[in-house]
């Protein structure tokens, strides 16, 4: 069985790779790393790439961090005092072009040495102007990995990243969602392993999807109506974050390093009081499709 | 004593008497009202002043709402279920230039059945660059609207705002803080309509306060650092708003009008990760003064 140095071990060469292929396919700016250390146990490596040719902020964030379980997780687990041990990859990138789509994706392990292990992830998609082909090549490239593993995970975790990025004081989604799954521990069925092998998936499909939709996307004509429209957007995902993520929220209440937490905000964002978009406009359409339980795969 | 309907008379005045004062002091650009209603009773006229000569970006906003008291307040204040009726004027200013400070105002009046009756309410400012006397003018002018009142108001009002308008994330001040008072309610000493004068006086002084800071301020010169600056310093404006604000917490939590509620975002906000201001540039003296517990009368 995997144990939490070969998990580390294996979060810290996904970062590697995937930095290397954002490099890649960006083929201008470079990562810079942002080194830390945490007082309680443990740190982190964040790299944040700027002023690309094609991304314009981008965060790709290593951490493993342990120590004594702080008093907001045991109080919400209903556990008793405990050390834990937490590692993880997180990745937020913002796009200079809005017909390029904002991705996010988070793999992570947590275990308490009560004996919990746990899995948890995603890979979400939010697009400033949704494209139903790629809507379909994200969402058909995701149920594929899924279904290398187990038939029912992509209803699931598809199911569940609609319930999870939503905004719910607009009443819309954050995006077009894709994969979510949290504390996924083992089963009679599914071994520590497996769930890990399956984890291990999701990361490396996250390069491969991301630089296909940079690609293909990012010589797309646009002008000032369409770079307005993404920062209209780019505020709906700063509400996200700082009203509704979890990991966000947790970050904050637990005095986690501010940065990395919020190297998921945008390069800038605007609000425009009730900016209402012409109807049948493009960006009209769009809010049209940010609603939950649309089958992306067939649509 | 005043009953609901002339307080809520004398908010509505005092809405208009302040847009006028705003647009007079702006020269340029003129409010456009939004009226609204709540499906569960009530409603409001927000007003917004967009693109003037010294705002950029202006919200003054009345409401007077009433019904069911949501269950969010009911558990939070331990009360069983009964009607309430809350009104109030809430105004926040996001000027052109990194040399005007933000401002925010607000005063409240809530009641319920029950018997409770309340007032709240403040006034806080946030320069993008603190200059001392600019600081000591502001907390003068709310001492002296304190002071006419009751002479522990100003202290106790003023540590109220220091804890208030604290960013615990950042571990930073919003601004210079300014006052803030909630749950104000009859006692022996003090009557609802000396509660409601002290109030009343509160929402006269914003105004000339407010004109002046933008009358002194908005010739000033400054550049791409000084508009930069003002730029990473709304995105902490931002960051209080979303995650700290009670007001806009329970505006969310109990789906109120989100465009009234977010009109206190600014038009545009950056975040550029870690950025840390030159030692001894005017940025970073700032942020030397983005403290609790400061004198400003005395500064």
């Amino acid at each position: 069985m995997y144990n939490k140095e070969e998990i580390t071990q294996w979060f810290m060469s996904l970062q590697d790779d995937i930095c290397d292929e954002l490099e890649t396919a960006d083929g201008s700016a470079k990562f810079l790393e942002d080194p830390w250390e945490r007082e309680e146990g443990g740190g982190g490596r964040t790299r944040i790439l700027t002023q690309g040719n094609v991304i314009e902020k981008g965060g790709v964030a290593f951490s493993a961090v342990y120590g004594k379980t702080p008093e907001k997780i045991q109080r919400a687990l209903q556990l008793s005092p405990s050390d834990f041990y937490a590692t993880g990859v997180s990745i937020v990138i913002h796009p200079q072009s809005p017909m390029v789509p904002i991705i996010h994706m988070n793999v992570r392990y947590f275990e308490m040495d009560n004996g919990i292990k746990w899995f948890g992830g995603g890979i979400d998609l939010t697009p400033h102007y949704i494209n139903l082909s790629d809507a379909q090549y994200f969402h058909q490239a995701l149920k594929e990995v899924c279904d290398r593993h187990r038939p029912e995970y992509y209803d699931r975790f598809k199911n569940w990243a609609d319930d999870y990025f939503y905004i719910k004081h607009r009443d819309e989604s954050r995006g077009i969602g894709g994969i979510f799954f949290d504390r996924l521990s083992p089963t009679e069925e599914t071994s520590l392993d497996t769930i890990f092998h399956f984890v291990q998936d999701v990361g490396r499909a996250f390069a491969p999807i991301y630089t296909h939709l940079m690609q293909k996307n990012s010589n797309l004509a646009y002008g000032e109506q369409e770079k307005n429209w993404q920062l209209v957007r780019r505020g709906r995902y700063v509400e996200f974050n700082l009203v509704l993520d979890k990991g966000t929220k947790f970050g904050l209440d637990t005095q986690g390093r501010i940065e990395s937490i919020l190297m998921s905000l945008p390069p800038q964002a605007n609000w425009q009081y009730n900016y209402i978009p012409p109807i049948d406009s493009p960006e009209y359409q769009t809010l049209q499709y940010l609603k939950k339980g649309i089958n992306w795969v067939k649509a």
